[in-house]
């Protein structure tokens, strides 16, 4: 099989990975109403391949217990299991194939299931026949382990056979279900497998059987959400209603009876698998209030966006109006109050938890990895419910800075926790910091980031375009060609750019039908000043600046039968940000930003004690392409100054310290710290008048 | 009998309280070469009259459970016994007068010591014999608990007798007793007492005939010191030279044999008292290295100076200048690196500990009152070293700031934290600030900080004087008169002042011995300008500027026979402070101090978001007493600006918000915070150049 072949949904390509010019010749059958887009960009061709020839192999592996790695506690804990992965045994052992016990956290199977979704993204695109063989065995692993009645999770199964839904608050278990669901549906939609399916239409329905608002089922939820992603992509992809509404059941479920957990965790006589998660304040859990009455990002970060994403499309999917204005409350309250400017989120380690407004420590937040992929989870849903560019910004934040960032440039080293400020000393010698590692580890004992970023990754040509109404958005500008088929022809929208290095963007535009479409373009809320240029049958028409004319961040044109060229430059010129007064943790200081880009200064290139460091505001800020540096960087540099500070005297003077010397500042992006070892780093530096 | 009869040692003297002129008349027995001090100043009175009207009465109540009040947990864990003290209780049982089990922390006996510590400072100072009916009592009482072999322990009488030091690493077996002799120390001091001596005797033997270097002994330390300070008092009063051959070897035996805690634990089969323990560092314990070669303040902060406190004792007492080394190595890292402007120490809630050099948090620190309040014990001691000022500015900075802000105006709420930055909001929904309270609770689970304070208070006018070789230095500026007796006669040293409020400060010193003493007086290393005049039989000397002047701190008077008056005047203009450059807290920052005492600001008095606060360089810091106001205290107030911030909008833009608005900033002393109810706090204001 030619290695460079491109496959799209199982099927064979017409055209080398690297040329995607044609693909719309071959990519799109007739009646097929969804927009189907492949990636072939700079930046993202190298991510891609990392997860197809990296990462997917590297953690295969680890599932397997099959490498030699170090396997980090993700924070001070004697409780977090860390020895081994195991998750492929748990399976095996779950189907009679094996012997022993459960290892790991409960929810160790959905390692296994974002991983196979991660390889399912990676065959539809790449396909792959040894690949195929694994991932086909592991479903057939999971079709083991499955029970006759559908039920499926390896910890119950093996451990806890009689207490099955019975400790819902920790036991994962439709947390799990949900995983595999999202993974058999990417599995299906990848490489045709019915099997997979069929895996998960027997776990929904046993679910479905088990829960709901009718007499004799369960009237609960799962202490972590994500059973309702899983439902509603099922339910996109077999228009079985019952998913939908089982879905919506869940969600509305939250909060309706608070102390259905606890009480669960009372009765069941079973070994608590998670201890002291029953400590958890209701927020933990997004029970503290009837869903429809919450108005707030509360509790566990990841969670919570989980929760919102499902809510965002149920909302999408139904028209509801009530989950609509409940989702776009928790997103103002993210964006406008919560969120850190790498598109962090997370403000607290204890319950890897949100906090209260403008609470954003930049030393021991969480912003978890799975925190920032769950925020770009539920923009996308966003983008469905109404075409506002600020979801695309919001999205474009998180993904190129803290989900990127979870991984090191090899593919191989992961971080669960983000910061935004780093002195190696203060995580070593301060246990309360111990979950902001320096450098990243293997591998995690808790390690849901890393397949979650590779799932991420391998199917990033998904968030690139969305539909509203009948309008297409283009939301990121990623190097791609998108094909969108109507009844009577189809539309294909291609995008060139080197982007984030470069602003320049064009956007090809080839409409086969008879009806004019509009394609809205993204203006970055992070861009005040771009240029635009619409080109068609008609001639050229130039605007003067496409952020001003922008509808709520997206720049418009009407695309007529035939080829429309949309010419786009973006102002890439660097940027001062600085955060809302509120925000204590941040006054008096900057950040610098490129694009969607955030920087960072980092200990290797300007020594020890960045909070010595000033940014004068006159400073200018210049910006170089260095090929060699971390597989290519932008870096941006700056004449500032350097607090001469006394290692020896008192701590305390009646004077202040105002000797100073020149140093050159030189930042880097974010996503792209601590590939150099071990140090310090700070993206919000002090700043001088 | 008088109520305003004031006492010494159990004799009663011939002056009403609040006015000591003739004191030296009663107060001295010929012969008798110790320093007697007594303490009649307004600022110190009013503590010490809360700590025999208020403290002494209430907290005998609380050990009693005799009291209806809310225990609060000093922090969120589950494992914090805080349903009663039960402390009284405990003894009651293991003397077996009742049945029943051990409740409370495995140190509870040490609320119990350190309260009847304070009530003999108090009795010494004003006899009751209504007190002294129940103090005998607890004597006796403790007397019946103790066994037969001298060992006193409740927890481990009533719940392990088989387990007596076998888990010293948490057992605090050493440490309660080193609270006891200390309180039978004074109380055999302030009241005559043999019973109490003669038990803390046979415990004491108890103890040298089961620890030491010899065979058949254990070869080991207590996990938490203390037992080295009380032995060491023991030998002071009784010469006995094994009582100091014990602490000595206590204290050198720390970080020989670094498995020792951990290897008890592994071979005893006994019930773990404070789950968790053995996982701590060993810094935790100041076992990580042989106490010769320590350099750090390392590990728990109250252990670290506890140690130290002994070591300084005995290094005083023997000439040991090894030991001295360590103790001024020691001394020189927490002093220039890891001390909080207020004198708190300790800069993690984990293991309530030091952390690194520079690490000083001003919202999750730990900074805990019984850490101060060691820091001022080690700062006595190292006064018996050398006359060096920085000790009693130290002692003096942890006293007037973090100490006493330990406990609330009305002496019945208490702080185990003392922060210098709270937002309310954020402890009571991060839960890793849990530690840090807001408003001090009635008692804490671990009750060791208010009768620590009792004490300390009761006993504060040993601190006020000390001799180094044959001078006499004044340390602290509270009134008070002193008594040095000598073979041929004797020195007395009488201070009128109105401190901290006032900067004037006249010491009369009457000396009736044929030779010249020298009085050394601290100029405090916060003022910069102090005038000085000596008056005696040649007439009157002045000298422009004490600080100048001064040796090491000291400035010193040649007082012949006879009168000498000594006027001093320290500038109390309060001032502006700044942390080392190196303090990544606090750059950007200012600290007000007025004398000895650092300022601070509250929302009652500025509102809301403290950090949106703003004082100019430039601006005019106003001073006025208040006598309305928390008992009276000095404020001070400046023109500031305070930062408008738009509550809604974006949390991140490229302009950087300048709208300020005129704002007059309000401080108070920091030992008087958080007596007006919930609100913020901020010792560190954002400064404008």
């Amino acid at each position: 099989m030619d290695e460079n072949a491109i496959f799209y949904a199982g099927r064979e390509l017409s055209l080398p990975v690297l040329n995607i010019v044609q693909l719309n010749k071959t990519l799109h059958v007739k009646g097929d109403e969804e927009m189907k887009t492949v990636v072939n960009d700079t930046f993202w061709n190298r991510y891609k391949e990392l997860v197809r020839t990296g990462m997917i192999p590297y953690q295969w592996k680890v599932l397997n217990d099959d490498i030699d790695i170090k396997i980090e506690k993700e924070r001070n804990d004697a409780s977090i299991p860390s020895e081994k992965s195991h998750a492929i045994e748990n399976f095996k052992i779950a189907a009679g194939r094996t012997k022993g016990e459960h290892y790991g956290w409960v929810f160790q199977d959905s390692d296994v299931y974002k991983w196979l979704e991660a390889a399912a993204y990676t065959l539809k695109n790449h396909w792959d026949d040894d690949l195929k063989k694994i991932t086909d065995e592991v479903v057939d692993l999971i079709a083991d382990a499955q029970e006759k009645s559908g039920y499926l999770n390896t910890y119950f199964t093996i451990m806890e056979p009689d207490h099955k839904y019975k400790r819902l608050g920790e036991s994962h278990e439709l947390y799990c279900a949900g995983h595999f669901i999202e993974a058999a549906v990417a599995y299906h939609q990848a490489t045709g497998s019915q099997k997979a399916l069929d895996i998960a239409i027997k776990l929904a329905d046993h679910i479905d059987a088990s829960f709901g608002p009718e007499d004799g089922k369960i009237h609960g939820c799962d202490g972590h959400e994500e059973v309702e992603i899983g439902l509603m992509r099922l339910y996109h992809l077999t228009g079985e209603k019952r998913y939908l509404k089982l879905s919506e059941y869940f969600l509305l479920q939250r909060g309706q009876d608070p102390d259905f957990f606890k009480r669960q965790f009372r009765e069941d006589t079973g070994k608590p698998a998670i201890g002291g998660l029953y400590n958890a304040p209701l927020t933990y859990f997004q029970i503290h209030a009837p869903i429809l009455e919450q108005d707030s990002a509360e509790g566990h970060a990841v969670r919570l966006v989980y929760m919102c994403t499902a809510l965002a499309d149920v909302a999408a999917s139904t028209g509801n109006k009530d989950l609509e204005a409940v989702c776009r409350k928790i997103w103002r309250n993210i964006v406008d109050k919560r969120m850190f400017i790498t598109g962090g989120i997370g403000s607290t380690v204890n319950g890897e938890s949100f906090t209260l407004d403008y609470d954003l420590p930049n030393d021991t937040m969480y912003c978890e990895t799975c925190a920032s992929i769950g925020l770009i989870f539920f923009a996308r849903q966003m983008l469905r419910l109404s075409a506002d560019g600020e979801f695309g910004d919001v999205m474009e934040r998180a993904l190129y800075n803290t989900a990127l960032a979870g991984m090191a440039l090899d593919g191989k080293h992961f971080f669960y926790v983000n910061p935004l400020e780093v002195v190696p000393e203060k995580s070593e010698k301060d246990p309360t910091k111990s979950h902001v590692k320096v450098v990243r580890p293997d591998w995690l004992g808790c390690a849901c980031c890393p397949p979650n970023l590779a799932r991420l990754i391998a199917s990033v040509e998904d968030y690139v375009y969305s539909e509203s109404g009948k309008d297409i958005l283009v939301n990121l500008f990623i190097k791609s060609e998108m094909v969108r088929g109507y009844e009577d022809g189809e539309v294909t929208v291609r995008i060139d750019a080197d982007y984030p290095r470069d602003g320049k963007v064009s956007i090809h535009v080839n409409n086969s039908t008879k009806d004019a479409v509009k394609i809205g373009v993204r203006i970055p809320g992070w861009c005040d000043k771009a240029g635009g240029k619409v080109i068609d049958g008609n001639g050229e028409s130039t605007i003067e600046d496409c952020a001003v004319v922008a509808e709520k961040g997206f720049w418009y044109a009407e695309c007529s039968a035939g080829a429309t060229d949309i010419e786009l430059e973006l102002d890439m010129t660097p940027k001062r940000w600085y955060a809302n007064p509120l925000v204590s943790e941040d006054v008096n200081k900057v950040s610098i930003a490129r694009g969607p880009q955030v920087f960072c200064a980092e200990g290797v290139d300007n020594g020890d004690n960045l909070h010595l460091l000033m940014l004068p505001k006159s400073a200018a800020l210049k910006c170089s392409w260095q090929d060699e540096l971390l597989e290519g960087v932008e870096v941006i540099e700056a004449d500032g100054l350097r607090t001469v500070a006394a290692r020896e005297g008192g701590l305390y003077r009646t004077t202040k310290a105002k000797s100073s010397e020149p140093a050159r500042i030189k930042m880097i992006p974010y996503y792209a710290w601590a590939n150099r070892g071990r140090n310090e780093m700070r993206v919000w530096l002090n700043e001088k008048e």
